[in-house]
């Protein structure tokens, strides 16, 4: 057992996940759930989520010893903020937001120096919400980024990397910055392609869809509030990445129009080195 | 029993799945192959693709009931039209070309009278290419467009539809031009955009994607050649469809430039909408 107690605020997908895989992997001795509405917490707890939870943020956090905020990435800070008065001293703070920098930027130096905040973005994210997807297995070889930043304690950096690799994940670290404009392509930007491809088709044409189309636009299903505050979050970083792809497209569109097949030709293998090197 | 022979030219993923549920549904007494590689042919007779193949063409269409084209679509009419005088009258041919504008264009009237073509596009592509993925159970419940023309002999349809039918697709039927304008969006489109996204990733990124990277890009490992093919054979349809999809990123840029929060959600949601429309 890492720690006596966890709280994880917001109880979702990430939320319900992170209280399933820290029970099921004997983590925690209690895992205690807060959130905006009981009916969602009192599900994720019948879900097996949570072993109990509060809704009363000062109760839910007073007796933990890991504080893990899944909340959007734009509440995030706020309640880091709002929680770490109530809790005692040396309580760690983690998160599993897709950002980093804002989190980082609007916390500044109000964070009380009783607690300590290690942020944590674990790669496993879906296209699903909420609890009732958690999955104990969600962060089984999966990737977690740690963004600590020169002034992070660094027993608590330890201790929380330990508590992500205690979940199944392997860890890597870089700087928040780093993390953003990194995450700006590799998951922000096929996130607005996925919703763009869906945007532009009518729906009557679904039926005449195949795999090709309900892969790439897989993740458009998302959460748009989710989503809009991680691009808003990200902004500079996002807008680069979508130029440079906006770019790209048309590049592919100036060699169809000139009827270049050896240009697509070497557009598309470029593609298809990239994606050949990740593997099915 | 439907045909005493069929004959596939062009035995890779498609034509060789279509041989292997041929044979394995009882559709043929025989199933011929021909093709440019003769490794390539042994290979997907090993398989269990074929029953026989020839490395001449004339040989191998000269006592087919069914011939299917399955080459890359701009060598689909060449084929037919290098074919057909082989053949007994009452031959029929069809295809399996993502693509049927460009077929009928350059077939012009040059067909012989003495057989008939019904062209036709399963969705059941793959970014796997060739024999050693094909699987007897590629076209099951899948969709197959067929796009008979007014001059398409109609006895020649329904053996065909039959066809396509036995092999476990449900079948529509629509125009040459409304085919290539639909599957401009619903597949081409796609197929460019995850290329697109594929393309602006720097390799050394790849460990720090995850599934949402991986489902967008997926289709992207399809092979350049076939595909540049189909881009050219559509041009002007694709073009329209990117054209489109590149002023639905100019709209999230502008909206995320901007800071519209309660815009990006709204586009956001256009986009889900759509695909959760499609179900997962």
């Amino acid at each position: 057992m890492l720690f006596e107690q966890i709280t994880i605020i917001g109880v979702g997908l990430i939320g319900g996940s992170i209280g399933l895989a820290a029970k099921a992997r004997g983590i925690a001795g209690r895992v205690v759930g807060f959130g905006r509405t009981t009916k969602t917490l009192e599900r994720a707890t019948e879900l097996g989520c949570l072993t109990s939870f509060s809704t009363t943020l000062a109760d839910a956090v007073r007796t933990a010893n890991l504080v893990v905020v899944c909340t959007p990435v734009d509440k995030i800070a706020a309640t880091i903020l709002d929680a770490a008065p109530h809790c005692r001293p040396g309580t760690l703070f983690t998160d599993g937001g897709s950002t980093k920098g804002n989190i980082l930027a609007e916390l500044g130096s109000k964070l009380p120096e009783h607690v300590a905040f290690v942020p944590a973005h674990p790669l496993a994210g879906s296209e699903k919400n909420g609890a009732e997807h958690a999955r104990a297995d969600l962060f089984e070889n999966r990737l977690t980024i740690l963004t600590p930043t020169s002034k992070t304690d660094l027993e608590a950096v330890a201790r929380v990397e330990q508590f992500w690799r205690a979940l199944g994940c392997r860890i890597v670290s870089m700087t928040p910055d780093n993390h953003d404009r990194v995450l700006a392509i590799t998951s922000h930007l096929p996130h607005a392609v996925a919703a763009g491809a869906a945007g532009v088709t009518p729906t009557e044409l679904l039926p005449l869809t195949a795999g090709g189309f309900r892969d790439t636009t897989r993740i458009a299903g998302g959460d748009p509030a989710l989503w809009a505050a991680i691009f808003l979050a990200n902004r500079d970083a996002v807008l680069s990445s979508v130029e440079n792809f906006t770019a790209r497209m048309a590049e592919f569109h100036t060699l169809l129009k000139a009827g270049d097949g050896a240009g697509l030709v070497r557009w598309l293998a470029e593609g298809k080195q990239v994606r050949d090197a990740l593997g099915s």
